[in-house]
């Protein structure tokens, strides 16, 4: 930023990119290639259907092209036809409000507790009412959130619950992993994912009819409806076998991806101490449940000199893909439909100014990450001077 | 059917299937491992944009993760936040009457031309109402139909107008190659089309704002709307850069798949008038324009003894992946909305009886044609035979 060299020459990203061995991947490949099974439904997609089936000890896996397809489908299953809202939090991926309305419910927006990040189940009771067709809950990787207590509320309105678990895969709740609470669950194999599938996503459950009507619904081939299925709007949404072979090879590794992560957040829990002002989250009630350490994300505060933002553009200069995170909150961004009244949703918005990702995953070493610890105890030394220089510029 | 051996004990497919030379394939995907671009917007996915657009002769070319998925953003982006009707022909792919409806739009069916099998404009203007969002037409491979003619009409009633050319890459109107007409072109980059990208789709365009737009809308990242877009709802509908390397390296083989399609055509034309009553369709003003040769879809009639659908389930039974075309039409279809009052159309309905695609593409050698044109023979022969046995069992 003041002109010298950046401290990273290759951009240390904020996402997994663990690709498996390549050779595993081929192989795998040439089976698809063998039975002309190029783009959906091949014994590759099978095979890795069963896997995650088994792996989230759920009774079925529905992979899909990727997880936004798996959430577009959902929502418009749960609604029946309706034209609603689908409650979510405001503090979570930005993508979630437009997914809602492709499926034609408007978002409905609601608060998190200050903890876990995630749905606060007092304020989704608020926000039920005759307009709410499903109520879209985040897990995110710190805490899957109180699935107990917003269960609990989702069944007491009859309204269907789903789980957004793309940053959770292999963690736990209550010692269970996730994949088979509420209705459904959706994950992701994007590369910046656990599970690495160039791209795509799946859908676990253990309702037999839902299975079904994913399975009818992700392709527009003439079979008949399942039962409940006549008008739903069905697309092109099946993962393709290229994606499914990458998947299927890189399951096989994911305790050791986790193993890996692992290893860096606790490199990041040795060297952020030692920084006053940058703090790691917590990972909500750590010694009795699992986690996958797919994330490092800190909060900003007292006493760091900078705010958070220019903290964002130094280290991003400096080659560490630094971001913000589920900033600003989705009410408060340009995700939110024109139009849509909004409350203020405090907790959320707070959130949003305070934190920021730190460089994980595959390309990212220990030895990267003591050194990002030495250029933030550097900037908190001088924090002043860099603090005046950024401003004046 | 009867008890003996298939024909064919390889199934002799109706989609192109060709692959590009593997080795070829895995050099293109590692550029996208080394520069890990894995999932968008890697330097392969923008050589693969500029191939195309400088193949087809238009300034934009915005790939995506499937062609449906590009028919859905531009049903969006031409409604300008209205909920109407796109108008379609009745008479083609199952997928569309679904695609709009993503988009907040219905699908209003018109009738077709009985040559070119694509929407006849005088039928388009007598749909055209306050309605009417935007046309989608249609171009098959045996004809692109009366571009000019629906060109006319929607500027007429200030309409947008856009071709569904997924089975049409290569092929010409009035001599020039389709890509440029309308507002937008979609292409598709499935297994079974001409240009195999194990699945993906690509739009063209000379409209830098509508380019700018797909681009903006096909992911969620946090960047400002260009002009008129604000509102649009966005969504993950990139190519992925697996899918664009196969593509990349597929294209340039792209005239070899279409002499390969042409010399099993001219098989089928010499074969198939040795057979009375089983006709291709003839390729709409066929010296003047030039074709992909992808499909061979031909006419079931008198003197044929069997009906079209037994004669589909005889050959299946066979081993020849034979296929009604286009049938039902799809206001007859289950891919009709329920409850939607569609009119008779005769055009389509007296055409989704009439035709069958018979096996094509890298699967399906001379020799296949010739034993398929054999069968054929033979079922003329005993045609009489044959239909009572199945009509009996």
């Amino acid at each position: 930023m003041f002109g010298g060299a950046p401290l990273f020459r290759q951009p240390k990203p904020i996402g997994q990119l663990a690709l498996p061995d390549k050779g595993a991947y081929l192989e795998a490949l040439r089976q698809s290639f063998n039975e002309l099974a190029l783009t959906e439904g091949g014994s590759v997609s099978r095979e890795l259907e069963a896997n995650l089936a088994a792996y989230h000890g759920t009774k079925h896996c529905v992979t899909v092209v990727n997880a936004a397809v798996g959430i577009v489908m959902l929502s418009q299953i749960f609604a029946k036809g309706r034209r609603g809202q689908v409650i979510m939090p405001a503090f979570s991926y930005r993508g979630l409000p437009h997914l809602v309305q492709w499926a034609g419910q408007m978002p409905r927006f609601c608060d998190v507790d200050t903890a876990t990040h995630a749905l606060d189940p007092v304020e989704v009771q608020r926000s039920i009412d005759e307009h709410t067709t499903s109520i879209l809950a985040v897990c995110n990787y710190n805490s899957p959130g109180d699935i107990e207590g917003l269960s609990r509320i989702a069944a007491a309105n009859g309204v269907p619950i789903f789980f957004d678990s793309v940053y959770a895969m292999g963690n736990t709740y209550q010692g269970v992993r996730l994949g088979g609470f509420g209705a459904a669950e959706v994950f992701s194999m994007h590369a910046t994912k656990l599970l690495n599938g160039f791209e795509g996503g799946y859908i676990t459950t253990n309702d037999d009819l839902l299975a079904a009507t994913l399975r009818w619904q992700e392709h527009t081939h003439d079979t008949p409806a399942p039962m409940g299925a006549t008008g739903l709007v069905r697309l092109e949404g099946t993962l393709n076998e290229a994606h499914a072979a990458l998947a299927l090879v890189a399951h096989r590794d994911i305790d050791l991806v986790i193993a890996e992560n692992r290893d860096r957040y606790e490199t990041y829990r040795a060297v952020l101490p030692q920084i006053k002002g940058i703090d790691l989250i917590p990972l909500d009630n750590e010694p009795h449940e699992r986690f996958n350490f797919c994330m490092a994300v800190a909060e900003v505060g007292e006493p760091w000199p900078l705010s958070r933002d220019e903290t964002v553009s130094l280290l991003r200069s400096e080659g560490a893909v630094i971001s913000p995170y589920y900033s600003p909150p989705l009410h408060r961004s340009l995700h939110c439909p024109p139009g849509l009244q909004v409350p203020e949703l405090p907790r959320a918005e707070a959130l949003a100014r305070r934190f920021l990702q730190l460089p994980v995953g595959g390309l990212v070493s220990s030895e990267d990450i003591h050194r990002l610890g030495d250029l933030l105890a550097f900037v908190n030394r001088h924090g002043g001077d860099i603090a005046r220089r950024m401003r004046m510029s």
